[in-house]
């Protein structure tokens, strides 16, 4: 007589009930421990809440003591006033933002100039929007690092979105036209599903102030007629997320001033840990805390900014995954027409890693006014290195290794930058 | 004219196919962040080993100086010593072991002895095993709290394994006893589904030595008939818990000796946060790598030592989920026969934790010969918290909560403990 089969993971066997239940004479079944990675098991939110607990814990101390010595409201007033001690940089942006738009929106108009002509515009100022700024910058002896960054991060970030302004009304007439030719029987089925309650609209509707600087201003690079629109602003959400963004704001200005500018001012030590721990919070405070409260302001239903990168374990998975908007942007305007010239996937590949390192030397080498090559190095170093990741690492070792670049490669590159301009500036102290 | 249905994710409209492909007008979606609590999304099985890599790097140079200075086999000595340097507690553990079993065992037969003589030596052996090795730690002054507690522990394991024996034991009896009065049909389909070839053994076929001892070494509580087998030892698996056990081993002493001792010695300072990583590590130590091991070794199929506590949103999910051999026995061999018996559920869960508190106060006060009931209290306290935390706090905000009693709760009644201790034996340093 057996007892085996009493275990509900095991087929059962023809047994009275009450004996079942009254005598549970079997209780283990063969599975593996949750940790190991033959579970399969990948629910580690918890986990996430321990970090955000303990970097709360461990911080509380110190924002007390900040607190108590520099009242609350200091540090987001500092960076306030970066904006605004910038006077090269921030009308001169501020004027090209009005130039730009009002030329673009004139060729916008179907019929009113050629296609040509029109496109003639556009290149002319898509190279303004990336010229002008970094000559101001590079001309201008007064203008600081930090300001030369971010008006140079506003410029490139319309650059992208009026590309896909222009490429995706292109798109918009063609297919009016390839309908005119054929006398649309399929097309006539207009689709008017609008979401919430908004009215929908079609080309060349779409050509409206209004419509323009909801783009503008939307946390998206590729344009569309019609953004999906979330029902309502949740007001629960929208404090949350300006609480966050002022908390790492502070958080990051604290961490910058106090951690990482006497570290390589004393002694150039490496300082992986801290410029890591940095860019994790910068990542949270723009692309969740951000982002979403931006979209929440203006009901942008698309809420995809960042994908689970920190699952990756391949490096091309890192790329694609944590900055949504400017990966959409690359597919879906770059990588994708090119594919549709002709050019096989691996050029493709390198040539957006190509732009991508194109753009963060950029921004870095400008503001800095050194042209070191580091940041664009770094960039195209990122496929040998995919390569190798790919080849002989796998799930948790891929995933590790993934890790180990951002946590070491990352600063090597900073401090490279950051031990040259040192050096050019305050030769003298090192 | 309408682009809107052209994404994937929306309904799909009568359009030509090329059109779509070629000009990918529509690329947004209404979505969620993954971040934010709304998208239910919760894989993150990377920030796990972001955790692992951030510890090994900063612990890394730390190592390295470490075994420089001492050399690499140091501190693995040192705790085989804790165990060698006990001759009045170690020699007894053994004795007694081998005296319970031989005891225990003469009765298991049935038939030879009576039910209620059996049960009468039951209660007797199973009262030395908890009294005996207290009696002589509270006697012996040359005990250190160290040997104390191992050996405690020891028994105390020894204890509920020899108590689920006979009660799986009994019901195999009773069992046979209902299937000899009812002269069984249904009982005649014997299910010999084997485990990895072994064979099936029935009762009384399980009274042997050697599935005895099994039992004994197998890291479970609760006895059955054919535990499931695996079906071979993976060298590789054994390889890296026994990696990571030395490796726990050496952090766990090296914590405690340069970071806890110092730290009390000092200034009685609060010291959750070392306390609470502690307490980590000795989880990932004695429920993953050790039980792990031992149960590859011993080819034990089930290795459900813990399940996701870490995600615990209530103070019950923690207390059901982080230890499962005992909570496994508590429930088939405790709380079940309670209910059996007519007793309601909360008396019953309420009675749970008074025995789970006598243990933790047995396992601590008499060690340290200090009766503060400090553990008891500690234990006892958490009927209340999970009533608040469950009444009061969900999702995310309970899990905070469970993380926060375990950062703060736990590190506060260890230190009465601490605090008392060095006050008396140190009194004069403090």
């Amino acid at each position: 007589f057996s007892l085996r089969g009493e275990s509900a993971n095991h087929q059962p066997t023809v047994q009275p009930l009450h004996l079942l239940t009254v005598f549970p004479c079997s209780c283990h079944v063969l599975q593996e421990s949750l940790l190991s990675s033959a579970s399969g098991y990948s629910n580690y939110r918890g986990i996430l809440n321990w970090c955000v607990v303990m970097l709360v814990l461990s911080n509380a101390r110190l924002f007390l003591e900040n607190i108590i010595k520099y009242g609350i409201l200091v540090d987001p007033i500092q960076v306030v006033s970066l904006f605004l001690k910038d006077p090269y940089s921030w009308p001169a942006a501020c004027l090209i933002i009005g130039m730009g738009l009002s030329f673009y929106f004139s060729f916008c108009f179907p019929g009113t100039i050629s296609e040509t002509t029109g496109l003639i515009f556009h290149i002319f100022n898509l190279t303004c929007l990336l010229v002008i700024p970094a000559a101001t910058i590079l001309v201008m002896t007064s203008m600081t690092p930090v300001g030369g960054v971010l008006s140079l991060g506003v410029y490139s970030v319309l650059f992208l979105k009026l590309y896909s302004y222009k490429d995706a009304n292109r798109w918009c007439r063609e297919i009016r036209q390839a309908k005119a030719k054929r006398l649309s029987r399929s097309y006539s089925c207009k689709c008017m599903n609008t979401h919430s309650g908004a009215t929908h609209v079609s080309y060349p509707g779409n050509l409206t102030h209004r419509d323009m600087y909801y783009f503008v201003f939307a946390p998206t690079l590729c344009y569309q007629l019609n953004f999906p629109r979330s029902p309502r602003i949740r007001k629960r959400f929208l404090m949350r997320r300006l609480f966050e963004m002022l908390f790492f704001t502070q958080l990051l200005v604290g961490l910058i001033q106090q951690w990482m500018v006497p570290t390589i001012q004393n002694s150039m030590k490496p300082f992986q840990v801290p410029n890591h721990l940095i860019w994790l919070f910068f990542f949270y405070w723009f692309f969740h805390s951000s982002m979403n409260f931006v979209a929440e302001l203006m009901q942008f239903g698309d809420r995809e900014f960042y994908r689970d990168w920190w699952n990756s374990e391949t490096v091309t998975y890192f790329w694609a995954n944590w900055n949504i908007p400017v990966h959409k942007w690359c597919l879906r305007h770059f990588y994708k027409p090119m594919l549709r010239t002709g050019i096989n996937k691996f050029l493709a590949q390198t040539a957006v890693f190509l732009v991508s390192a194109f753009f963060h030397e950029y921004l870095v080498s400008v503001p800095l006014k050194m042209f070191r090559l580091w940041a664009f190095m770094g960039m195209m170093a990122q496929v040998p290195l995919a390569w190798f990741v790919g080849r002989f690492l796998n799930g948790n070792y891929g995933n590790a290794a993934v890790w180990m670049s951002l946590i070491i490669g990352q600063p090597v590159a900073v401090l490279m930058y950051v031990h040259d301009y040192y050096v050019i500036h305050y030769g003298s102290n090192t």
